[in-house]
């Protein structure tokens, strides 16, 4: 595995590479890797001659009052796990990635609007704007990114298209601990209480599939039932809890096909998202 | 020459070209082609092995009073023109461009408040997007853009920075015609006492130089006297006159090193934009 910091580096192993007409399959993550990123990248190894790696804690897509600072940093620990299934591994400063006066951003302006680009104004342009370059820098053939942020996913999609981006762009499962709980790198925040109740976002997407399988159709019966079993866990806070639309995010009222069950909770200061499709 | 309306078209063509190791030169135009637009698709063919021209008026960088709707297409007489210089002519519906429910845009937000920014509000934001996506489409070695829109390339550079493309910005120098009127798509607007009083613009950039010369050093003793000179052409409305750092684009008071003078008039009720790099 070669470790670059720089963007001349990658581009110069990427263009041999592709000179050897390998397909460079890329896994854009912000490290502090778990079982989700890692179902990622071996699926790239599976499908592709050469697998790149980038971890790179994105400035510009926290918030002013967000995690950035703490965010979790375990570099030793990724690059072990990453062995074995990845070639290249891109590890930037952030001046390599943002000049002092930078000012050009990527902008997607429907889509982010909804779920979480509601509780988290300019998140997503900090997302669009960095997988753009992280895509102009790698070159990739395929990119891998996981169905947790489903909205994330459907989103970078949407720019692949409009700004025609040569990538495919492949969604894979959730990955989830044995409770339930979605793996993420923030789950490290929780405290061992806050641990255990973490899992009411699990319980409350089931408790969606398993009534709207049982019939229900009107989203607000099935929001209050989520609601109120996510109170019933004294560490949980709702940041919002919606039924859409799995393709344009709209809500939707009488759930008649297939829809998208998303909510995002403070568990304690930590906000944990989730989310399932749900057919009918 | 080829002509190509479909992106999947423009990329097979251009795969082939790369596979055979050819340069591509990239030279992306509105049409109503002059001899600023030829300066440029000429000097792509002698640097490069491969010329791609784009013939495509770009809805989104218009504003909604602005000329789209009538913007000149002469495509039978550009392509004559581009005949023996062009291997690639790519003429897209603007369906094939943006989708109906396309929302992805690339913007620079600095150098885009200036100037043309200021008086055009999201032009450049149409221009960033557009031709991001061109280049995404094209994969260009050289990109080749006119010193006549100094700030669009300034922008585009800017953008080609920030976002990690691989392309490679020429400007080429203003083509004018006898008069020194610069060459412009929008000449054609004007009647024929408009066209005359139309050099203007470049007889006010001439002043500019030569006052500086001289050893002027105010900015606005510049301007003043730039104009004093094209009110004294009826037809003429001035929409700005700057002085200014050429890298910035933020305004200069006491010229003291390289600066850029740019204007822009309305002759008539058309808009036509000028400048000039002067050093002291």
């Amino acid at each position: 595995m070669i470790i670059a910091k720089s963007i001349s580096k990658v581009r110069k192993i990427i263009n041999k590479a592709k000179k050897e007409n390998k397909t460079i399959g890329f896994v854009p993550t912000m490290g502090a890797l778990h079982k989700g990123h890692l179902s990622l990248v071996k699926r790239a190894k599976k499908e592709c001659d050469f697998v790149v790696v980038s971890i790179f804690v994105n400035p510009i897509q926290f918030g002013p009052k967000e995690d950035y600072k703490k965010y979790p940093r375990t570099f030793k620990e990724d690059k072990k796990l990453l062995l074995g299934y990845t070639d290249l591994l891109f590890f930037p400063y952030v001046e390599t990635m943002y000049k002092k006066d930078n000012s050009t951003f990527v902008e997607e302006t429907i889509l982010s609007k909804f779920l979480c680009g509601a509780s988290r104004p300019g998140h997503f342009k900090g997302v669009c704007t960095v997988v753009a370059k992280l895509f102009n820098i790698v070159e990739p053939d395929i990119a891998y990114f996981g169905q947790k942020d489903y909205q994330q996913a459907l989103i970078i999609k949407r720019m692949v298209r409009d700004l025609n981006f040569t990538v495919k762009i492949k969604v894979l499962p959730i990955v989830r601990e044995k409770d339930g709980l979605a793996m993420s790198s923030r789950n490290t925040y929780l405290n061992e209480k806050e641990r255990k109740e973490a899992v009411c976002l699990y319980k409350a997407l089931n408790l969606a599939k398993n009534i709207i399988k049982e019939g229900e159709r009107d989203s607000k019966v099935v929001i209050e039932r989520m609601k109120n079993l996510i109170l019933s866990y004294s560490s949980a806070k709702i940041d919002y809890i919606k039924i859409t639309d799995p393709y344009t995010l709209e809500d939707v009222e009488k759930i008649e096909k297939k829809v998208l069950v998303a909510l995002a909770v403070f568990i304690g200061t930590t906000r944990l998202i989730d989310n399932i499709l749900i057919n009918v």
